[in-house]
């Protein structure tokens, strides 16, 4: 028995890089969240403490920063993907690369029922996340795509049941066939590694699916509603091999209010904190290629 | 010598009450964050532990989800002035009632196009919110609304100075004749408490107005676009008698990559988390009538 | 009626500031969250963008970090009150400060049951905090001092009673005689402003007290554990003006598992998050000095 | 091509339980946040919405209550197994389950001296965690524990050192032979699943060496520190067969004071928020038996 060194990774996280275009009076904005990890042959730095094959994270956060202006910043995905191509190039000891970025969207402030040149305001409706891994160069390189959004947060007020049960003793909950469904999705989705893709237009066409079918599928169970919505995106979007959601139930409670001779018939509702339901499924093609490290370090997905 | 009671305070915070209204199959919901606290003749509590004139917290977050069924959900300012006065009334103890109230905003999710019935997105832009105090009952009832937003979340990516400061022995800030001005602003207004005020239409109307002059306010320093917000809000309001600003400076710095042989005329930046510039402001008419409680236990402003 | 610049103040936020004492090979550290703020004469810096009377916050920032070298970081009283006069004599716009400080505590690693030299492990049990505000320079100067201690959380499992209180129609609370307290304490007080204050020994004793009286007092209210826990500072504290209170009401509740056949005698609770009831509360001596200012922009306190 | 469900669980998280031992007047409390979810054959609950086989989230919530007064509540891990075994009999379609348990500390309130029956104060330097995973039941039951610490928030002010880097045309930073090193650290640690473990003596040692460990290493890198501590805890902890280890690198950046003539030998430092330097390692034995689904959910690790 000997002890080693197992899987590791270090990196520079949450760089917030604000990207200001201003070729013309027109100006645009790009407000990201960049957070880059190397991964290889680190066992020196690991075991003896020798940095030698050690791109700093220091000189990680310059570059991002650096190439914000050098390589532009296109879609979150084409940044990532550079980023990570130029790591294992520059590090010595990169094998590997893992690059997540998190996009804030903002709209222009309408002035007069005109959209400003250069004023923003940070608007809702959820954040646009991706999450490149990439392994090895030329001819090896290997590289994944999983995008996604976050923080969107959905509520239908009816269209939703939940009943037919299995029951045991610690079982009190009362079938309904009318309730509130709320919660704050977290969708990520795996890119074919083949053909070229739309980033944008992939994003766009995603959010749209999720939000409509969210609207218009009939629930017996949130495990439908998010099943529903990653089969209508597999459907309508063949550059996906999978999609993975995680979604707490955001739990609506109606309020007793008989107690004071009041009806409530689904009108009035306490929202809770915790606990909360956690809902977490994966919607994929039977013949999807290999993950690979796609999934890599990505929180809250079984 | 003698130690005694001084103000005081109790209530429950932070009901999360949902209200949907089901009227026809086209829903609508109010979501709101409500808290309320009572203050007046509660010695007995505080120093014997008699809770006789004590009306507890718990009936009062009853009270709360009741009147959203018995009295209906407007305006958040009208349920909180009916909360208010209908707990001095009901509570031996108490002279005077507090009630906050925050609201969320939903947009109806688009389904080809058609905004949905009953599905639900979660927006940003700003949280709608007010803080309601009351004194008495009868003719010497005296009633304050401070209604306000915030978390509004704001950037302009030019249009913005900053130079001919003041400058001393620790001063090493370059002047600028143009940068990136963010906040994430709160404002509240204080309206006036005589005539009938359309608490909707206002709220509508001072957000945009506020939106608007961030935008087209050529800026030498946050204090004078707040300044500046403030006054086109009085002056298109007389329905406000002062407004008040707490603005945190979310400076974005502009990275430096002249080191790596780049150029960065403004395009590139970091935004920064802390320390930041924190900056409060009032602005009032003269002969506003007196505020007496209504700033009462409201942070963040001087 | 004209429009008119009202109350305002501006400063840097949250400088994150840690000082290391290296005199001996024992090191010892200050954690510290320094903000400072001015208010005076700034009517031009608002209204026309003029800057000429105001001190940068980015100044600021630099002198809060070159002073704990210059001036060292004894008790955080002393220095936000070498801070604040610094400041106002600094600037030529201003005529008085707030320095607000907090105090992150840390215990030295104990290795083999030695505490060691120079590794720190960050402890819990409240965060140690000071507002201080100060007008005027010379004769004229007057200096308030507001300490205290925040997130200092407590539980009593039992010894804590709710009964005998007023009931209405929308009263469901059953009378208890037995329940869990808990809170998440924030406690100031202000220190009399003649006489010379030992700072750490005041805030040692201070917290000392608090804890033990809301651990010996047999509770009716938290109303009164608070005024318990108020009067007994101002009792053996004659430097202490003041103590006011903020406290959640941490609800636990009592799980109902009678439904299972389970009996339930106080043991197994449900901690709530939202909502809580909130008490504030204020023990003063009769004869207090005038306040002043002292509690200026303070949250969460009538 | 066919699209299909895949891997998905569901549970309820973050029951906030208090429990309170009462069999003497010197009470004893456990304060835990459980989350439980299920895996299994759950097809139907997707695709069709028929619930017939899913235990609902509601009644995992009651059992969580229910067990802490029927099965008592030992260490964390015991708890989350006698759990995760019951609802995989308990629920039709479950063929695993998985019990994550976060356990927060309290100290008794010293009252002159003597620690107090009742009244208990949180206390920081770290929250204990366990994450159990159950595959099966009698003879092919497969159980996996990862327990582990999180937020232990630890600094040395000297004895740590990084230099040596690979650099590149974005490498700006200094070398340094003396710098502030502190993280926020993150160490979950999968046992043996062979023997008898004694949950909570080994939790209390694992503690105690990473802390000694962190202390007495010269450090030459983050990477270095958290290597010599997994190595110790697999030296002297046969029961553990690999710990993984996240993190962040918090910054603190010397002060430049000389700008304003003053000198600053590593004695004033400004601590930064974001980015910040995040780095993940295992340590393991080169014999470790097959960590299965142990991992499974886990986020922060590489």
């Amino acid at each position: 028995m000997a002890i080693q060194l197992g899987p590791n990774q270090y990196g520079k996280a949450e760089n917030r890089l604000v990207r200001v275009f201003r070729d013309t009076d027109r100006h645009r904005i790009r407000d990201l969240n960049v957070s880059t990890a190397l991964r290889g042959r680190f066992e020196d730095a690991h075991i003896t403490g020798d940095q030698r094959d050690v791109l700093p994270t220091d000189t990680q956060k310059n570059t991002v920063f650096a190439f914000a202006k050098q390589k532009g910043v296109a879609a979150i995905e084409d940044f990532a993907l550079t980023l990570g191509d130029h790591f294992i190039a520059a590090c010595p000891g990169a094998d590997g690369a893992r690059v997540e970025i998190d996009e804030y969207a903002w709209d222009r402030i309408p002035v007069d029922g005109v959209p400003h040149d250069h004023s923003f305001v940070r608007t809702g409706g959820g954040v646009r996340t991706t999450v490149v891994n990439i392994d090895g160069v030329g001819p090896d390189r290997r590289a994944h795509v999983v995008s996604g959004i976050k923080d969107l947060v959905v509520l239908k007020s009816t269209g939703s049941e939940f009943h037919g049960f299995f029951q045991d003793e610690y079982t009190t909950l009362e079938p309904t066939t009318d309730r509130i469904m709320a919660t704050s999705l977290v969708a990520r989705w795996r890119y074919n590694p083949t053909g070229v893709i739309d980033w944008d237009g992939s994003f766009d066409s995603i959010r749209s699916i999720l939000l409509r079918e969210f609207a218009v599928v009939h629930s017996y169970a949130l495990q439908q509603t998010l099943y529903s919505m990653g089969r209508a995106v597999l459907e309508q979007h063949p550059d996906v091999a999978e999609i993975r959601f995680s979604a707490p139930n955001k739990h609506h409670f109606q309020y007793d209010l008989e107690r004071f001779g009041v009806d409530n018939p689904g009108e009035v509702f306490i929202a809770a904190d915790r606990p909360y339901g956690l809902i977490e499924a994966t919607v994929e093609r039977d013949d999807a290629p290999d993950p690979g490290r796609a999934w890599h370090g990505i929180p809250g997905f079984c």
